[in-house]
């Protein structure tokens, strides 16, 4: 399994992951962004000095099947080998794509990443999930295959933007309302407004570590492993939706957008204790504040979250919760219920 | 593991190799020549009038990212799912490629081998090694990914050339050779003239079962899958040799002179008998005549050998034999015991 570094000392921390896994040659994946603002802080190390370095475009919609073509090109022409170790340096763009290049070249290299968004140290990072984009679907092409390490350093999110943090502080709630009422209380009290870097690095490493748990359990997605997808069937719905006005939002705030409406789902459908109810949302709309959605919405979202890839069928699945850590998978609901729903998060966000 | 099935009865078995695995929809891969010869001999399966063929063009030169990428289009344009089953219906090219695209294809799919070539059948099919050609390299992308079943069937090889079903042959003698004598007397006795396809058949079952068992031991290759490799290093450099000079050799018939030269070097080396040598490579040259080399080619086969990508750093490995099922890998050798080896072909062939 992926080993999870929670690291204290960047360079000693990165210099001894690379010099655990045996390798001839050493390449760093980038995009220029993460080149920028993020490799400058591995200059130090020494091993550094030789490794070959490939720089692609920044941004999801450049998860293409064209940069990973080059990235192909530029290990080929570079002369990896089969030893060769490639180390992911960004967010979960290029953890993604650099995840799926070393899941196939030569059939498999080893590879680590050293995670430099929030979004990507706490959820895209960790898993085995590779991939990219194609013909307009997300992640259509990938593949699992796990890094050798996962590398989680806040020293990274200083340069992040605040919407950024708030993206990945998403996945964090997911993974706490997921585990334990002592994560959570530990999650809904982190003082965003003081920005405690090494606080914020120990909350990311236990939530990783909550995912990590369970993809253990069920890599490929059977069954426990969808508890992780809390609040994204809605999300997506969400995402889609903001997609198709082309007003897309951050995934992060999509899905804390998509845990009220399934919060209140699992009050009314598990038995979800209302007052964990109560302070989940309040946090969330504190923080997130609002996705514009009127009661004209509600077919739409409907009709897009059937054809959710998700599905099997027509009828929609959600996880719920019936408390905080205890999660119910491959729940449905009528239109009726989910159309409350909608109308319980329009309360909540004040619309 | 993957399931091999021995077919006696193609329809039949096919069908049932299809309802055996769940899935939602059906496509078939085939190339231009096995939609022609092979696709009509599974018409009287009822499953395939609802199944989307998808045809790309034949030959090793068109495994491709191209071709690759066309697949993966073809999928996502008639609406396969995670659940969607492909069948693989050609030669190793046609697995290779159909193998990764399944492997790849929303991070993985099932999908069936049916070998239509001997080589397919005997070599390429089993053990999970999927990919394409990139930039010039074999082989360069690709992933570990076994099908869920492998149908042997020597139906469709009525329609392959001679030097086809030799070039098949070559691995299962090396088969026999890395596995008992019983099954190397079976192989040698086969009889060529009268083409006993049913014959054919079973000992095609019984080879592939060997590669399996080898297969299962060392999924990744980090030993004794390394077995497997008899013959292949001399055969690579011929191959390499014989692409330079534009006169390119069936891979099997590399692979049946390459063992000629590592059969002499197992018998210098590791004391295989002098006459289970003369009796493999009298075999061998009667069946597949002469790959003509001089001594002046000595020296760039010997440099051709030395960049294989299966060397660690610039020593040449062979995979030897102490005796027929007596396996030694990672042996080395200097280069005049190597130049007397390849006298020793040159004479056995009559060069
Ligand atoms: N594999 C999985 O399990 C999984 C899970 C969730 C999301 N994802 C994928 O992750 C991607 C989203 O992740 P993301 O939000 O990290 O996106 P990202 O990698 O695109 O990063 C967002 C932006 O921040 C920049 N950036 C990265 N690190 C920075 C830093 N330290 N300072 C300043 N700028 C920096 C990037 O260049 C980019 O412009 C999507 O492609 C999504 O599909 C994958
Ligand atoms: N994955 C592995 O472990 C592995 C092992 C060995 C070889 N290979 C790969 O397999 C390929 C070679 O295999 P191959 O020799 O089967 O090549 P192939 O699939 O290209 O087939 C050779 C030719 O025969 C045609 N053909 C196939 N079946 C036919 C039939 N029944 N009747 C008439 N024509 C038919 C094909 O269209 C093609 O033109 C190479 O790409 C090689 O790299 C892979
Ligand atoms: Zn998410
Ligand atoms: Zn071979």
């Amino acid at each position: 399994m992926q080993q999870i570094i929670k690291s204290d000392h960047l360079i000693t921390d990165v210099e001894k992951a690379i010099q655990n896994i045996r390798h001839d040659k050493l390449f760093i994946l980038t995009d220029e962004n993460t080149h920028t603002h993020c490799f400058p802080l591995l200059a130090g190390i020494p091993l550094m000095r030789d490794a070959k370095e490939i720089v692609i475009p920044a941004g999801d919609t450049n998860k293409t099947i064209e940069n990973l073509t080059r990235v192909w090109q530029l290990l080929t022409e570079n002369g990896a080998t089969r030893h060769s170790l490639l180390v992911n340096l960004g967010g979960g763009m290029v953890t993604d794509l650099g995840g799926f290049a070393a899941a196939t070249f030569k059939r498999g290299i080893s590879y680590i990443n050293i995670s430099t968004t929030l979004l990507g140290a706490v959820d895209a990072a960790v898993g085995g999930k590779t991939g990219i984009n194609f013909e307009g679907y997300k992640n259509e092409i990938g593949s699992f295959y796990p890094s050798e390490a996962v590398i989680i350093s806040s020293d990274f999110f200083h340069t992040l933007s605040h919407s950024d943090i708030l993206s990945g502080y998403a996945e964090m709630i997911k993974h706490a309302l997921i585990h334990s009422t002592a994560e959570w209380e530990e999650v809904l009290a982190y003082p965003f407004n003081e920005a405690d870097y090494s606080k914020l690095n120990e909350l990311v490493f236990r939530s990783v570590n909550i995912k990590q748990d369970i993809v253990e359990k069920d890599p490929y997605e059977k069954n426990i492993r969808k508890a992780l997808n809390f609040g994204h069937t809605t999300a997506h719905a969400f995402e889609s939706f903001a997609m198709n006005s082309e007003k897309p939002v951050p995934h992060g705030y999509a899905v804390a957008w998509g845990m009220i409406v399934e919060l209140w789902l699992s009050y009314r459908l598990c038995g979800f204790p209302k007052e964990k109810l109560q302070r989940s949302v309040r946090f969330i709309q504190e923080h997130y504040g609002a996705f514009p959605i009127s009661c004209d919405d509600y077919e739409t979202l409907y009709e897009i979250a059937r054809h959710d890839k998700k599905n099997i069928g027509d009828t929609i699945h959600f996880t719920l919760l019936s408390d905080i850590g205890d999660v119910q998978i491959d729940q449905t609901t009528d239109k009726e219920l989910l159309f409350e729903a909608f109308d319980f998060y329009r309360d909540s966000v004040g619309l």
